[in-house]
């Protein structure tokens, strides 16, 4: 048994982790605000990543999957106001350069650095400013919230979780920091997120279940439906805590932290009024059942909908409908909350009544269910509203 | 060699044809305007169509493929206001009862006669009137203007273009209406065409050739990235011109009108305010160029660049790398109309600024070159604006 509650300290709460930041102007030119932070642990320790799938990769996801080959990273490096992606080679040199100037800094190897950036794309690192920054990070027990606050590129409130594990005869944590929103001026729609941990763990499980605390968690969230070139998690485990839980305490734990962080990314989402949960069953396996979860949460007439407070059960079934999966619509039923809109394809009486009210609603949840097999999935996402759109004319 | 000159009259310009229109309150409960209409051939005619692929079915879209089964049909039906979705076993028995009262009014048997219907979708097609309506339609021989107007549902304009074709010895022509823009109350974003011709075409060139057709126009839209329920081409031909023209001879002709049409319904996605012609080339396969084409076109974040006037070529790359095709990013160009934006994957010398006074045009074209095999495709598509989002909140 174990009791996972929620503490203070984001990536700092596990023993042996320092964080800090810094401001060196790497967008405005001049240091207006932090946008250097590090995280840093003082044992050594073992580390897992996941990368973004998309084929245009930044720089520093190059950079930082070479230097994880050997899982024993003791360190990130991360900037927001320039993503260092489509800067060719020099942007590679770059960003090797900027875990060069931080394991200089904190007395470790080169390799021992991962590196993340988020911001704007295709413009050279300003190297000078970058290096004179880093040199002057001062990673400290209290630096979480700043570090978490210097990674916001347009999110509007800083994003950190961190829970305490008492399992096993013992006491371990877990922290986080992340940062996602949507895209402007041009940034990326990068997702960024450091794990922390004092729990003692092999580096196969380490990877093993950050891989799956990341399907379950930011690989369910959908803003705009496009995934960018940036998006990283990164995990460092210490194992500070003397404890060594089981890969089930582990896992829930690390569920706990990285779900918060994925609800809050989508919460911020840039403009946008609702946070909706479409949650699929029935469909013949949860491979179709994501796809038709996909479909629904990225149509833009859907989304639309949802703005305002409309919950358009016909654009619904319009999206599962094109979903490519197998399908007979005089099955399905959707439900929003837990009021039943359709019932066997066709509008349940008093739905639409009924429906609405919940729609009105900050956040809910549209239940979907096939009738044609075991196969369940769903996602986070939000609505489309003007404001969204406003915010990223870009220019 | 064959001549190709636009004409006038829409689905009766070719000879032997009719249409007309009628007005009997499908929505609002009284005649404000017309929301039925008829084309019919004088002559038998031979006829094919393309239906939706959403594995969603409007009832008219089953009705008429049944009908459709000897491709011997003469007459189409069409109604807005009532996309006569999602309306269960009545809705197939309506729109039965809709091919029987036109095919009573004109003489024919009901399964010579399709039925195509747009508009809101889950409830019950009001029959007493439809049928009325039916009963009081009058087709002639200048009743395609009015025709185009009845099948509008939230067009600003309506649709119809023909071409007069001087070929093989004589003269022979090919006409159509169409409609489509986006959806609102809640309507079905449902396209309809209804082409027709006076050449002589065996049935199965005819089914082969709209085909080909379809694909290369009114299969290469998006506005939204969604596809309907009720999505249908029909064509008729009646041989009244006395003239058999060859294959390739008959589908340039198709061509120019499908194309047409279909660019006239980009045009009008409401609340939009640019057209986008997306080419991509260089792809391993046109399968994969037609994946890229639509993951840049269908992006949220692409479209409100464009709406912005903004070139924003990251969010392009971010695209095309998530498209799932093979890639490399280092190899890809990106040109708005002549202008080069980004060249081997790096933004060009004086890219964005040259791109800037494209994309602040109301209609331009992106060329992405991926310069890995010799696949190509292309789609038209719009930008994102606030304004379709206003339009498309439906409530």
């Amino acid at each position: 048994m174990s009791a996972i509650r929620r503490t203070s300290g984001g990536v700092c709460a596990p023993s042996g982790f320092l964080a800090g930041a810094a401001a060196c102007g790497i967008k405005a030119g001049k240091a207006v605000r932090d946008d250097l932070a590090v995280v840093v642990s003082l044992e050594p320790s073992v580390s897992a990543a996941a990368f973004t799938t998309n084929k245009v990769k930044a720089a520093p996801v190059l950079v930082s999957a070479g230097h994880l080959r050997r899982g024993r990273n003791r360190a990130v490096v991360l900037n927001s106001g320039n993503a260092n992606a489509c800067t060719g080679a020099q942007g590679l040199r770059d960003a090797a350069s900027m875990a060069d100037a931080a394991a200089r800094l904190l007395g470790l190897s080169a390799r021992e650095v991962l590196v993340c950036s988020t911001g704007r794309i295709g413009v050279p690192m300003p190297m000078d400013r970058v290096l004179g920054g880093i040199a002057s990070l001062a990673p400290g027990r209290k630096g979480s919230a700043r570090a978490a606050a210097a990674i916001m590129t347009s999110d509007t409130f800083a994003k950190e979780f961190a829970v305490r594990v008492a399992a096993d005869g013992g006491v371990f944590h877990i922290g986080g920091i992340a940062k996602g929103a949507g895209m402007i001026d041009p940034n990326m729609a990068t997702m960024l997120c450091v794990l922390t941990t004092d729990a003692r763990v092999p580096q196969p499980m380490l990877r093993r279940l950050l891989r799956r605390s990341v399907a379950g968690s930011f690989n369910r969230i959908t803003v705009d439906g496009d995934m960018s070139t940036n998006d990283t998690v990164m995990m460092l485990a210490n194992g500070a805590s003397g404890v060594e839980p089981s890969g089930d305490v582990l896992l829930a734990a690390l569920d706990t932290v990285t779900r918060e962080l994925a609800r809050m990314i989508v919460r911020d989402g840039e403009g946008t009024s609702r946070f909706v949960e479409v949650a699929v069953r029935g469909a013949r396996s949860d491979a179709d059942a994501r796809k038709a979860c996909e479909a629904v949460a990225n149509s833009i007439l859907v989304k639309c909908a949802w703005a305002g407070g409309d919950p358009n059960w016909g654009r619904i079934l319009d999206a599962i409908g094109y979903a490519r999966i197998p399908l007979d619509p005089g099955l399905v039923d959707i439900d929003y909350d837990k009021v039943p809109l359709v019932r066997r394809g066709m509008l349940a009486p008093r739905g639409m009544e009924r429906a609405r009210v919940v729609a009105a609603r900050k956040a809910f949840r549209v239940s979907i269910d096939l009738h044609a097999g075991p196969g369940s999935y769903h996602v986070w996402t939000t609505d489309l509203t003007e404001e969204f759109v406003r915010l990223n004319l870009a220019e």
